[in-house]
């Protein structure tokens, strides 16, 4: 019998489709005995263990067929509520009011398969599709199997730059954002930009897919209206439970405008039929009467602290970063979220400087993978929020002695 | 300012996603005080909620920043080495020894995912792929935004059709199949069938994605072993935890080998980044002390006692069955799952009986939808699972009396 060596003709995305350059840089950052700004994760110090504890007997007797049993693929009608009415709340105290429908709410496992879903509906091959310089990669892995031609659009401290968008936006699907706080970089979006970006968007007819997993983790202030309450029939808004009570449930929200919910929705049974109801009702157990409001605030004063350690640290290591941006690591100070964004001296390149650190006892994560195009080498994207401070400190000192190492090589 | 109307460029996929028709038929059959054999949903009965319960407070106990964290794409290791071991039992006992690696373990979000993960992999816009003929409809559904030419191959009693599968097998990407008590028509392939069906397939080069949620729910004997151990570099396996422990959980698996287990994966990290870690955990600490093997037996004796008053209420009601086919309702006897196949006498059509017997108290699913081509009118699906024996005996004679009153008309 004639057997073929390997019966499988793989789709053309598929080479396309590769492993996450940070997930490998992470697996070699796990060695014990490494302190990690590398990684992307939330202080499970954070999670509200005894909450979901509770949550989990309550679902449980309440109506256990209920929560176990197939469900709407649209989502679990009580937490739209609450999803809706929150976004609502939180937009007219910002300013913009926002008229958020549940019946726009779509429940996703996790708001990473809200971006799987938006490519579906939203990306042919060939489609251009525009981002941030630097984005989320996730967000570009999510995209790439529907192969898009992705461009990077030029970003400042304040957000996108709206000349380069400009030149980019004929013909583009969607700017995909992430207004606040964002990962990589930890910048958040001026109120002025927001307005600016909102009305241009508007008039070139580009829908923004804006992305806001970190919102919630503000430190002074909370940041300005979302960028789709300005001009809801034009964007679509993607939200998370991972990083303000746990990621471990898989759960985030999609808002959608009628004229692409019902693609979506369709979309989303075809995925996985509807997201775990159990978790669902879990989620909504621990929200209700308020639970957010008291624990929010436990998750920002703890990652403000680990901010506020984290530059002193490289304030301390690096006292020549005013005076002498070219001759020193240098960063940014963000205003909220888990990471911060650094930038090597001349002629140093984050990638190359990595295994050096690693041996000095520190890892991080090389900026360049997260440009779509025209990498800037000399970033790094270094989190804040795992480590305890003491980690900190010792993690700074240890990249400061890499970097002074290599710039004597 | 100039707005335009709407922004937003739809995918041309989206052209070929809609609503589920039969999502649409449950909504009508979904009035108070209808007997429904419509629904594909298990048994909320033997959903295990006591264990259910001890198992959250364990892993909350046991591990709980472990459970709510972000984890690997891959899945829980325990469970997959659970899975593995499991599938390799069952085909030792089926005859067909299966040496299935915890690497080859891929834990889904749902069986359903599965599917939406294989198909963009395996299907480009075009390709075709292969079907049973009727087959379940989700998968089509899962299938359809990669854009592939279904085609279906018949089936008969014992399974595929191999004559009409070699006249359409030329460049196919894969046949899908499920062996088991398939859905819509509850038939199982022979021993002889599988085993023609394997070498045929490998040695034309073709590709068996093998659906398996209802293997375990067989009435009297198990079922012939998969046909992915008799070939498993060339096939691809799925499975549910959604029929022998809850849906809810949304928790299933795939079994790939080394040729595509590595794509499955990054299309999986990119579409939810990783299963609920909290509930791999609950599925694992439930699984925990061969709790199945004590109850998927108490599952079987239910189902096998709801088939056997369908079987006798259509008996009852259409004694004429066997004398005179073309005059009567005729259906097949399962022997495993949650669904019966009958066809309609000559000349009638479920379509257009469904409101009839909906007006009198009873609904079921036309089998027209499940068909990818050359539907069969007459067939409609039964699910026996879900009504009490006294409901499946009321709503076998609305049925009765729904088809009685159209023959006349």
């Amino acid at each position: 019998m004639n057997t073929p060596a390997t019966p499988w003709s793989l789709a053309a995305r598929t080479a396309k489709m590769n492993p996450s350059v940070i997930r490998e840089i992470l697996k070699v950052t796990e060695r014990p005995g490494i302190i990690s700004f590398a990684g992307g994760l939330p202080s499970s110090k954070t999670f509200p263990v005894p909450e979901f504890r509770q949550a989990c007997a309550k679902v449980l007797q309440d109506d256990p067929a209920g929560a176990l049993q197939y469900a709407a693929s649209e989502g679990f009608g009580p937490l739209r509520e609450m999803v809706a009415a929150s976004l609502a709340e939180q937009s007219r105290a910002a300013g913009v009011p926002w008229k958020v429908e549940p019946s726009q709410i779509l429940i996703t496992t996790g708001s990473q398969q809200g971006l799987d879903l938006v490519a579906k509906v939203l990306i042919d091959a060939g489609s251009r599709i525009l981002v941030e310089s630097p984005t989320y990669l996730g967000a570009v892995m999510a995209f790439t199997p529907m192969e898009p031609e992705v461009v990077g659009v030029a970003s400042d401290d304040d957000g996108v730059d709206l000349a380069d968008l400009a030149a980019h936006s004929s013909g583009a699907r969607f700017l995909y954002v992430l207004p606040n706080f964002q990962n990589p970089t930890g910048r958040s979006m001026t109120e002025p930009r927001r307005a600016a970006l909102s009305a241009q968007a508007a008039q070139s007819g580009l829908p923004l897919i804006e992305d806001n997993p970190y919102g919630d983790l503000w430190f002074d202030t909370p940041p300005p209206a979302p960028l789709t309450a300005r001009n809801p029939e034009g964007g679509i808004y993607l939200g998370s439970f991972s990083k303000v009570l746990a990621p471990g449930l898989r759960l985030g929200f999609i808002v959608a405008p009628a004229a692409v919910y019902p693609k979506l929705l369709q979309a989303k049974q075809a995925a996985d039929l509807h997201s775990p109801g159990f978790n669902q009702r879990l989620i909504h157990a621990v929200m209700q009467d308020g639970f957010l409001e008291r624990h929010v605030p436990t998750i920002r004063a703890l990652y403000h602290a680990q901010r506020d350690a984290m530059l002193q640290a490289l304030a301390q290591h690096f006292p020549d970063a005013a005076k002498a941006p070219e001759q020193s690591l240098t960063w940014n100070t963000p205003a909220g979220g888990m990471f911060l964004w650094a930038r090597l001296p001349a002629g140093m390149n984050a990638v190359d400087l990595l295994p050096h650190a690693v041996a000095k006892g520190v890892a991080f994560v090389p900026g360049a993978p997260f440009y779509a195009n025209h990498a800037d080498p000399r970033t790094m994207r270094l989190s804040f929020v795992t480590p305890s401070v003491e980690e900190i400190q010792r993690g700074v000192a240890a990249l400061a002695d890499a970097i002074r190492e290599q710039q004597r090589a």
